[in-house]
């Protein structure tokens, strides 16, 4: 596929799965439009077709304006086999299904004293949404072999360790890999750290803060921190003792009124605890360990981040579908404004057009040799033509690696479940969980049949 | 040291540290004293030296004994060297500090809501018995190979895993492992299934009961299990489903009089869990799961096993003073019976008269491969000339391997603090064990500050 | 098939593929006899039908004798699925093609100035005679799925570690191992050490000689032996020393005489040069390393050892088909001596009637960390219900696993280029044999072109 | 020591071990010189230190010239401990023992049949040039822990995987990697392909030139490189059938004049036997496979590359010296060429100034998951602030993963010999090594005896 031509480079095929994501789609689109040495078509799948349509005629529309110098033409498709056949590139970020049932996972649990901060990730929550997640990706595995064997796949979609672990149990020589910015806020943060004790007055770019990544998505790490000669690990502690307290943030006190948001209190929490430098959001770092920082609403408070209700995500959505339409009819104009993302940079690295280092989500080959070979792992790597290679991280702590191993083996345990048919398998799984744990036996086991109920639209796979 | 001839065979040595015990010890006299192929000196190390001369006492009068083939000479030393000097076996059964600390590290944490049924092996309990024990081990490490590099070391004191990967840290080359009758007392319940559903009417010893053993020790669990040509699986299932509500046991209804009784509870339901047979004591296997046995009295009373108090540890300890001295004054006889322990058979075959497939405490090899590689790990080991080796027993599943990884790390993370001598390193471990964990923070580094304050004696090696 | 009672121990279903066979269907027969604790029925399957009839007349005659203890019917079948359906054990004892391919594969070199003593593991004998193995074993591991996927499967066919690779790289949950007596005929050696150096008169066995067992089908090893109390490798020093010029034989000269004999003199030498006991008969040990012992017929002579001439081998074979009748119409009778071999005790041993340690062919989990997993390595194994599994053996001196290395790649790339039908895999193997190695390439073509056209009546499935 | 401001980096220290060197040391000034960002003292120290001296003027001349960028002092030493002290990087190119030495590793075994294309590496000569090595690298790792703990240390000399094993094994925390440009020149040969093939006419950086690097050093392979958007694995495999007989040099008939050229025969067709494009000069690659190129003189012409004879490099070594006098005179001048090699690059990366991807030694953490843990292999590695990480190559062919196998435990047998004092061990490696196998047993234990002994003015530690 990839033996192209400068020609050749303007005739790449992507499909996109989701392809009527108002969120992910648009800001592929402005990375594609904002890039000159790449051109080609994105075919659109959706199960709403009618959102795949509309970002159809928003990519065409963006395509056509004279300063756009990546030319691209968008088509929706209506099926699976068409966006797919002959792709190059795959990108997929889907809802695992509606908010109904991601209503469920996050708010479920509430009644029994669990809460939690995004749920999409693991806890209770994610292990419900992975149940019904895999058998798509199942499906999109299945639908990649027969297609376009070769074709580089990027995952978007959480929970993304099953996501991943289901693409790679279906179809072995997959080449994919899953990509967040979660590591990239925390690298956003350290351009802070930067400004404030090194005095740099200029704009900072995320990207020359120089990290070792290790750890599983959502529950990342950094063992090594620079910014060109300066070791950033003495800077972060000085950093974290001045903040601890009262949390920092660019905009003060914006965690009280932006779910999203967070004072970065856990943060610096776990880095007093462990050492070293957790690397996401803290609303998904206080899945992993909900026994310190998420017990009730009080402690989520103290600690200063937020539990993000679904009800705004719908409503949320409400106001995406009215963008969605006011972009389609020239009401509005996507802005040009490139997404941060690394999307594009990837495909163009594959290509074989740049050499690029960055984090990524990828099967543990070794590359952090104290969490389980095959388990998906989130670590730097290089990427060149057609090739995404793990870069050695090292070691982790031990206790934070057993913290891991817990969740890895809970979400391939669902992945299994879900494999093999065998409910009881992601019950087990369920049961393991660090939130769980927490109730006696019989609530656990009710939550899990209300949760497991709640979804059964996407269950029947297991003849349920 | 064991090129010996026949003759030689009665002049081994064996040296006794923790010399004054009364249990261990007087179990081996008796075991050595029914041994007719073999025959030497036991030098008996105590710091109390007054026990171990007592001991020397028993131990010299029950050799005189006509009807004992089994003769040894029976020496109480004064130092560790001196126990230790030329020794072709060293036992360690001690108790490490004294039960003032074993009061604290069982009962401290109850003021916080925090149970447990042993407290010596892992818990808060455990891991802080472990910081006073690991000093202790470095000594006696030091000494075996300053004195008898080539002997074999046999561990009986708990918590195994700590005291073992103290030793092979201190002398990586030492010949040592470690015994617990546990995982016998499994095979014994499996004996009655056989009886009770196979209608085997004659006396069957457990060592009929064939079984794969895999875990660490105190959380150990058998993946195969049979009776000659009997998989005993199908019929343990059904035993399960039989006594799982009302339980089992051979005498009914011990468990309320015996602190040391259960009626099996807890192993019935982890078998329901996990699909495996645990293969220790309730008591124990509670420890490993806190959440889901010990959140409260009234949890543990319906699982029906038992807190043992210290107290009791206390008064029983009175009552085998007091014995000790009617056997050493010839008031009473030590009764001849086999002690059921293993020791004596396990010499005998590292002497080379026996081969002995039987489990055993290890560094990790590989023989559990989802374990990681130098963990102290429980399997079964074929014992042969100057030989133990340990057999592959295969992979644990996941979650039992995730649920066993967190405990090996808060164990590994308390020996490196004891080396390192490093009080950050054993909080951390403090804080990561999963009865801890459900404290609110500052309540958890109370009972640390407060748990340790208790054991300060043990722990001026820390600089406290 | 395993939860028999008594009565069931004499209803076990034995398949026996090349139960035409004249050497090892014997031994088993006699074995059986003499084994009380089972009985049942062998169904004797070959592609030479009337062998496997002569031989269900040969074995029912046994049978029948009064003084037979084992009660077993012979059948001989006409298909393999026929043979293996139901069965619990199955024996595989096959000559892979004809003594017209062996002559080649043993003969063909020798033109070239490559000389081989047997020609049936390694060396270019033994891997074209693993090329034409392998789809016979594909069809056997395949049947053995269809038919009787729980069965134990004993393979005794050379060359061993590519007839097992192959079994289990088809089927990859068979339970499969394979056995071999060259580590007995090293434990016999071991024996004389013990009566010269310790002046033990009584005859000893040499099941009483212990020894740790690590390597590859004949080239295997101990780094342990011992007897009783004795470390024996002190005293094979002494051994070696004094008969490393004259050699060792118990019936002195022998090696002159007897194809198959020795004067042991390769054994010595290796382990001088190793440290180790190389555990297999001269003739096989030296094709490991034949620019040591194999350069030409000299050395060949100076070793003391003999290249096996396939004559012999089609001589002797008229002879047994003579004794085969002979047996079959009473002129004579089968003496009831035990084989010496392992195969019924190790069936007792899997029945639950037993337990069982000793040394067995099998794919490395780790018993021997420093060769690659997945490889087939001999070591020991407990044999209990059900069940074998490897004893852990440990690393063997990194020179001597250097050069297992090379042959594992070589064999396994012999059952790679069969499974893929990709003749070229199967050069690439040829030219990496040390044996073959020594010509220049040219020749070194030419001779592989020369036995694949030798042998191509059974290499029609790489499209020959 | 590298959080350093822009002032900083003018202030580097830099020890270079064989700073009297006349190839490697005039390399890095005209490094150095060229390089803007840094600046700093560069420590010379040198067995012959009058040689030291000379570089110091030579130096410094160069420091002076305001074309210069790059500021450097230049200073000779008479200790180690003196060029150590404190430094940022520690450089170490030496010359093991004399020519005098080196010309018996060469040229010794010549009368045994044996021929060796440069004899620094593996073979006869490198292993016997290993032995004498070991020990000052034990020397030059205690000075380094002694003295700059935290510097890091490149090697350029060889034995290259010797001399670095021989640093971990002294120094395990050590920060030791070690560059060769043998890649660099077979980037440069496919700079050719493209050229030819893709019509590129101006005028291509080996850099870029993208490959997947594994092996070890001097057999180094890609398994994958390409150019741009284009895999070259198609056209490397044209271009090596075009030229596989005549052979290719840029320089037509270049090899038959310079002794270290070759026509790229070896490559070509190891291309053909492995799939895998072979990434060293032809005269190093054949030494790891010495039966098919080097088998003897007129195999090496027909394969049309050279046995550098050590004769020449006395001579040669004349010229540098006479040249060093006319650098240290002014009657001629340093040209200010880059040189080509990377110390520079990788140093300003490791500073934190740049991220930089390239090929390197170090011990296998995994990065070759089928190469042993802890060998020391060659692959990329991703160099950023105070960090090399290796990047994960994969799996070898097992083919040449064998015949690496057998290199690497003999280069690590030397390694242990020389720690452990232990001729015995050196034999073992030097009869595992191919070229010897090749001798009868007799002739190749002379050759060991003659060898040693021409270098045993370097051996007084072993005893001799």
């Amino acid at each position: 596929m990839l033996n192209t031509t400068s020609e050749q480079q303007k005739q790449i095929n992507i499909a996109y799965i989701g392809g009527g994501s108002r969120g992910w789609a648009w800001r592929l689109m402005t990375d594609l439009a904002l890039e000159k040495d790449l051109g080609g078509t994105v075919r659109l799948y959706d199960i709403d077709f009618e959102a795949a349509k509309t970002n159809e005629v928003i990519g065409n529309k963006l395509s056509s304006k004279p300063e756009v110098v990546g030319k691209w033409q968008y088509v929706a498709v209506k099926s699976l086999d068409e966006a797919l056949y002959g792709a190059d590139f795959v990108i997929i970020s889907i809802l695992p299904g509606t908010f109904e049932e991601m209503y469920s996972d996050v708010h479920a649990p509430e009644k029994y004293g669990i809460y939690q901060s995004v749920g999409d990730t693991t806890g209770p929550g994610g292990l419900i949404r992975g149940l019904r997640t895999v058998p798509m990706y199942v499906e999109f595995a299945e639908a990649i072999k027969r297609n376009c064997p070769d074709a580089w796949v990027i995952n978007y979609t959480n929970p993304m360790a099953i996501c991943l672990k289901a693409l790679y149990e279906v179809f072995p020589k997959i080449k994919a890999f899953g990509c967040c910015h979660e590591v990239f806020g925390t690298q956003k943060l350290l351009t802070e750290v930067v400004k404030e004790f090194l005095g740099e007055e200029r704009e900072i770019s995320r990207r020359e803060i120089k990290v070792n990544v290790l750890g599983i998505n959502h529950f990342t790490w950094f063992d090594k921190a620079s910014y060109k000669t300066h070791d950033l690990f003495p800077l972060y502690k000085e950093f974290v003792n001045k903040y601890y307290e009262e949390g920092f943030e660019k905009t003060k006190g914006l965690w009280e009124k932006d779910y999203f948001a967070s004072a970065n209190r856990v943060k610096f929490d776990l880095f007093k605890r462990f050492g070293l430098i957790a690397a996401a959001g803290d609303r998904h770092l206080a899945e992993f360990v909900p026994y310190i920082y998420l017990t009730d609403k009080e402690t989520v408070y103290k600690w200063k981040f937020n539990l993000t209700p679904v009800e705004w995500r719908i409503k949320h959505r409400e106001e995406l579908i009215k963008l969605s339409k006011e972009y389609a009819s020239d009401q509005k104009e996507v802005p040009l404004n490139p997404s941060g993302e690394e999307g594009v940079m990837q495909m163009k690295a594959i290509l074989g057009l740049d050499t690029l280092v960055t984090n990524v989500n990828l099967p543990n080959m070794g590359q952090i040799p104290n969490l389980p070979i095959g388990a998906i792992v989130e670590t730097n790597a290089v990427f060149t033509h057609d090739d995404v290679r793990p870069v050695y991280a090292g070691k982790l702590p031990s206790d934070l690696a057993s913290i891991m191993t817990r969740h890895i083996s809970n979400q391939e345990l669902i992945v299994k479940a879900a494999l093999e048919k065998d409910l009881n398998l992601a019950k087990r799984a369920f049961l393991n969980d660090p939130a769980v744990e927490r109730l006696p036996q019989s609530k656990a086991e009710q939550l899990f049949e209300e949760m497991i109920s709640n979804t059964k639209k996407y269950l029947a796979y297991l003849g349920l």
